[in-house]
């Protein structure tokens, strides 16, 4: 999935109120710069470090962050959670299941509708990710509003950090993304209207019945149905209608010339 | 997100049924193994590799599956992608945007929905992903149903392998995932019953008229009501209630002996 377009602004998309990333005790440089590019994927670009195990900068974190440099840029570093969290009202914090405390877990889907609203209703908030070994502490897990959880293989459950950053941005993304959930892509051409696709069954069915492919005449109608059926389900358009009236009349006529050459030749 | 339960039961996903991976040319070991991580984390099992660049078995690409062994040992090469697909009846390719082909675009939610419900007819699926660098090839595409798009940041939309795996494979999970979408983790207590929440606010607020906290008079029942709704918007458990009428008996026990104290000073 090659390609970024720097010039297009990034669609409907409001940058400055995504959520901020908190990474609690992140290990590797590397796993920082991936996260960094899994949030830009998403739009999100408020990166906060509380006590990066190496120090910050950390020299791996640019190359993996693959050009999210602006994300790189400006990272912020903390000494404590509390202090990364205190412009924030609403903080999610991403774990595995079965704490041992009350909390309200979300979905991710639940979590980004729940970060959607906080924000049109002028709120700041925040997604905090743990160490990559041992997830978040009981004692940051307390500052969170809520807890959300990647519902995931139970017998393969091992989320790297950029994976769970990517989770959550793809779901926050989601949330206002108004792609259509299918479409047919059209090139300059449009679906084709029923007058062109009769004209293309009328095409055909006259061709066939020249051949007697249609016959018996009493299974007519029902093999003239589901020829009709199979096109009408491939959805065509304008042009694919003239592609395959032409493909018909080559094939007839390839069929006349051959005709026409077996019959010669047995003369 | 660490911790993995290998015992446990893949929670109602039937990993036979799940979507073959097929990475047509990918170029580096390392991509395949981080892609057979992601294939694993969501109960995908079954990789197929095209014409894979440096061959296979490659060195790299256990040691990226971190542990998802299984989907590694089971890996099987193909010369051609029409051989890769022979098997399979419902072929999504992922891809990014914008192609010079009339072809059907869905999102990863409604593709998932699409392998879902072919799955359930019985049919046999695949999800197919291009080389690291340039996407599926124009060819390949031909071969697939249809087209999968993950909706990305305009302005920063390169997503490597291993992540687009992960997120038609999340999305795959998700769509039989049956954990609600909010929910309280009660660890073995229970939500407190209004009776119990109603002995705590008659503590409190006894406790505040003796002080004078909730005078004028007149203002009394709207001070009353803020505060309990406060703690009805904590959804307060049983064992909570106790904790916060024992927070209310130490405070009143303490202003008593310092006021004891401070009138024995004056004595």
């Amino acid at each position: 999935m090659a390609g970024t377009d720097r010039t297009q602004a990034s669609a409907g998309q409001e940058l400055s109120a995504a959520p901020v990333v908190i990474l609690v005790e992140p290990q590797l440089g590397e796993n920082i710069g991936t996260a960094a590019r899994a949030m830009l994927n998403f739009g999100l670009t408020d990166l906060r470090l509380v006590r990066p195990r190496d120090g910050w900068p950390a020299p791996k974190a640019r190359s993996a962050a693959s050009g999210a440099d602006a994300v790189i840029d400006g990272v912020r570093v903390f000494s404590h959670t509390a202090e990364a969290l205190a412009d924030l009202d609403l903080v999610l914090a991403t774990t595995a299941r079965s704490r041992d405390m009350v909390k309200t877990v979300l979905s991710p889907a639940a979590a980004a509708g729940a970060l959607r609203d906080r924000v049109a209703a002028g709120g700041r908030t925040g997604l905090m990710f743990g160490p990559e070994r041992t997830g978040l502490h009981n004692d940051d897990m307390a500052l969170a509003d809520a807890v959300v959880t990647v519902p995931l293989n139970p017998g393969f459950s091992s989320l790297n950090l950029a994976q769970a950053v990517l989770l959550m941005g793809y779901e926050w993304f989601k949330a206002a993304d108004r792609t259509p959930p299918r479409e047919t892509i059209m090139l300059g051409t449009r679906p084709a209207t029923k007058a062109e696709l009769q004209g293309l069954f009328d095409h055909l069915e006259r061709e066939l019945d020249d051949t007697g492919f249609l016959l018996p005449v009493e299974k007519r109608p029902a093999m003239v149905r589901n020829i009709r059926n199979l096109f009408q389900r491939a959805g065509m358009t304008e042009q694919e209608v003239r592609t395959f009236r032409g493909i018909i009349a080559a094939l007839t006529k390839h069929a006349y010339r051959r005709a026409m050459a077996e019959f010669k030749s047995l003369k």
